[in-house]
């Protein structure tokens, strides 16, 4: 049923947003409508200004609208290591546990030969040419712990060892307060071979 | 952590939608960054149509960008009928049911002394001038069946009775497609009080 034009008109390009359905969406249309216009108003303008200026970084490919993103401009980094990454939000949850200091290098998705996603659309030419005549002695890849994530990182720790220059990847095994019992066996297994002697 | 400023201020503004958070809030704009500009912008346009420029119809106060309604613009809707429901949401519920060719009002709310809304905020006096000098035979109360929707409904029942109106209350009882089994006891107490013969 139409409700009026503007706020069909609404509704619909509510569900561009992810996980968001024709009734959340007119959910959300009705709250900001009756409770939050000021809300609306400022994520129309926060919206059309990101949408418009965010670019990428020209260094790590990251979401920026600057040339270059912050970590790559700030001097305090560490230069000699650069961890690649699948997606923006990969780059947050590293800088968010605190525990690493180097630079990223965001592939922006995987290799997925099914959809066309080849080398040259996760910019590993570009990594390359970043490695070329760089400090870098350590690349670490954490791309996710999927078959499309494995064999992505499989792929660029060939291209990188060809420049001689060192490739690790992240841990994988058991997660932080993970009980056993309820750990899948894949996780398992591979918390087992990469066991390590205490010291 | 900060990620870019129009990024940070695109995801705070995001959090104004009901149900986001920051994890979601997050999800969204990378979202929308990496795979939906065009539905970012469209979104951003629709926001910004919709927030300056939808009012309140002046008969029956739902939500419209004209000064009159759809509904009751609609010289094919039945004038002696007036249901009264909490929101637009509403509205459009009985809209899809398809069952009903009346008129509406809507209050935008329920009373509730507690959060200072009383009969003036939710325009009963409104309904009270609109019913006065009209075709209207029949009140359909449809508040919602919470204590303070009751209440509302009893509330309205005393005002329009003055006016020599009559007044209905839609029927509470079992769900279509409900199994008494799961059905709540006081549900099932006011099915059973509200029992029909059968003819």
């Amino acid at each position: 049923m139409a409700f009026s034009p503007l706020i069909d008109q609404l509704v619909e390009a509510l569900r561009c947003l992810p996980g968001v359905g024709p009734k959340s969406a007119q959910r959300m249309a009705f709250h900001l409508l009756e409770r939050q216009r000021e809300g609306g108003v400022h994520l129309a303008e926060a919206l059309q200004q990101a949408m418009g200026r965010v670019g990428r970084c020209r260094t790590c490919r990251t979401f920026t609208e600057q040339t270059q993103c912050a970590i790559c401009a700030d001097p305090k980094r560490d230069r000699s290591l650069v961890c690649v990454v699948e997606t923006p939000a990969d780059v947050l949850a590293f800088e968010q546990s605190g525990s690493y200091r180097g630079l990223y290098f965001v592939l922006m998705g995987h290799l997925s030969p099914i959809d066309g996603i080849g080398p040259a659309e996760i910019g590993v030419s570009d990594l390359l040419e970043t490695l070329r005549d760089s400090d870098v002695e350590e690349v670490i890849l954490a791309t996710n712990s999927t078959v499309e994530g494995e064999a992505t990182a499989y792929y660029i720790t060939e291209q990188v060892r060809a420049l001689g220059i060192g490739v690790s990847r992240i841990a994988q095994g058991v997660p932080l307060g993970g009980e056993l019992e309820y750990v899948d066996v894949g996780t398992l297994a591979h918390a087992l071979s990469g066991r390590r002697a205490v010291e």
